[in-house]
């Protein structure tokens, strides 16, 4: 399985990250697989370090680096000019690169020309080089977990992996499924699943997750929320195609309304659990709610705890913030 | 409003037509837009017959036909090599082409290479040639009715544009607003919106039924259904961006599954009504249920009377097959 895989370990690109967050991809990457992420490059007037060795494309092939990922994002995701001379060095000393910026790289003439002459692989991770075929509903074998949301951006890729890893610290047999940009960094394949055609939406899903062992778990993750106006057909068709045994709710509990639109206020988190279990039960009749994740980060401590314990009461579900306490609670419910 | 606007009137392209179904497409064209079909043009071994006048090419301009509708599909939609040489007379004798196809005219050099000669267009009406905004979930001004269904192929375009005819015959501003192939021919324009980038679904929605004025109804084709395991992303998507303030399911009574699922159930109308109901509340609060519109052509006609009866006694709401007593009761409650 993989749309495209990466080739590892990574040399991670910041580029002139305005600020911090402008690097969040490359420091998701450089969080979730320390071990693939041999250093970072910067350009003069970077403001975001990972506390990575910064190393010279020279260097990073010489250390065994065989991708350099863009992971780095400006607003509107295009590629500046200034980055372009770096990219060219990559490919030209035997890096793959992969970006995950609405741009494509092999838009640009000088990128994949030196990339074709040098044999090297660009790999625009945000758009799918790959046709899917519709959903069909048909059950595959081994487990699955997908993560949904409230809304967009509330820990649904962070949750994901945290049950990975919790998973395989038990030696059980876990595989994290990205649908996503940074999560496809992360795991070196899968699918952006809301750029694929909107008919595929499910297929695209099936195909990301097929059969396995059938006591191996794939953690798969969400994207949207199913009720967000804009995004909530790709988290419906993801449910669908997900098949998941097991969902956990993903919540930001200081946000006041769906991301980008003001009108909109969050949905409690009975209405979203429901929905989305009842949306489940289409393609797989026995999915269940094994418990909420919440990022608390905008929380004093007490605020925090209480608001955990709170909803955990009140839905008869662990509830954890994985950035606190770990999942531990949720993967106890899990097995 | 429009992604490429067809110039009519049309000549209909049947090619070598297996069979009478093959060429449903011209078919749905003929009929609900008499006015626009000049005639028909059939390769040998063509096994359809609109009963539409045979033109030639050269009879068809000099009628005034202005765009030549591939009104054919086959297994595997391509544009077969024999097809060809009539395109290409086609678009030197000024024609514009229109295809609903798979494969896109554009792909064919030939075809793609004598419309830039003569200047003139092809279009590919599967494939959105413009890109959309994410959704906003924004008020539009106007009013708009969206067609959904038990199940994909039950009804959800004929619904619509009988609903069209109906407002407009009782002098009530109504314009049917095309999601699919056969719905952009009638139309003159639209989006396929099961092909357009997923996380678009909404967005190119939005843009299909624009602000428009107050009184004016837009009828806005289905597609899929919210209980179909490979398309319901698309068909929530579609639900929150046409922010519809009616709905009307439709229903094939007599079906067994779901289009090509074997394992997966019809869901009953209660419950696909009380889902799309729901859903539709996201977007707009006012939302509500106007009619039932089901295809009863399997049934004799005591059957088919009986199920209308019953079923909109149940349900307490309008009951029709259009294609027997028409759609007025559903427009009665709709006004």
């Amino acid at each position: 399985m993989s749309e495209s895989t990466l080739r590892t370990p990574y040399l991670l690109f910041l580029g002139d990250a305005r600020d911090q967050l402008a690097a969040k991809t490359a420091a998701g990457v450089a969080y979730w697989r320390p071990s693939w992420c041999l250093g970072q490059i910067r350009l003069p007037n970077c403001n975001a370090n990972l506390g990575l060795e910064d190393l010279s494309i020279e260097e990073a092939t010489q250390r065994g680096a065989k991708t350099l990922v863009i992971g780095v994002a400006n607003q509107g995701g295009f590629i500046p000019d200034n980055w372009v001379s770096t990219m060219v060095e990559a490919l030209e000393k035997g890096l793959d690169i992969a970006s995950g910026l609405h741009m494509r790289l092999s838009e640009i003439a000088q990128v994949s020309e030196v990339a074709r002459l040098n044999d090297r692989q660009i790999v625009d991770v945000r758009h799918p080089n790959r046709s899917f075929g519709t959903g069909t509903g048909v059950k595959r074998q081994g487990k699955r977990l997908l993560t949904v949301g409230t809304d967009c951006s509330c820990g649904k890729m962070y949750t994901a992996l945290a049950i990975e890893k919790e998973l395989r610290a038990r030696n059980v047999d876990a595989t994290f499924r990205a649908t996503g940009q940074t999560g496809i960094f992360i795991a070196g394949n899968g699918v952006s699943v809301d750029a694929v055609v909107a008919d595929f939406i499910s297929g695209a899903t099936e195909w990301l997750s097929p059969s396995t062992d059938k006591n191996s778990w794939d953690l798969i993750e969400g994207q949207g929320s199913l009720f967000h106006p804009a995004y909530a057909g790709v988290s419906l068709g993801l449910l669908h195609g997900a098949q998941p045994d097991a969902l956990v709710l993903c919540h930001e509990p200081t946000r006041e309304h769906m991301r980008g639109l003001p009108n909109y206020p969050i949905p409690s988190i009975q209405e979203c659990l429901q929905a989305n279990l009842k949306s489940a039960h289409l393609t797989n009749s026995n999915a269940r709610i094994v418990g909420i994740s919440m990022n608390t980060s905008n929380l004093d401590s007490d605020a925090s705890k209480q608001i955990l314990e709170r909803t955990s009461q009140a839905m008869e579900i662990p509830c954890v913030d994985p950035m606190i306490g770990g999942v531990g609670p949720i993967v106890d419910k899990l097995l």
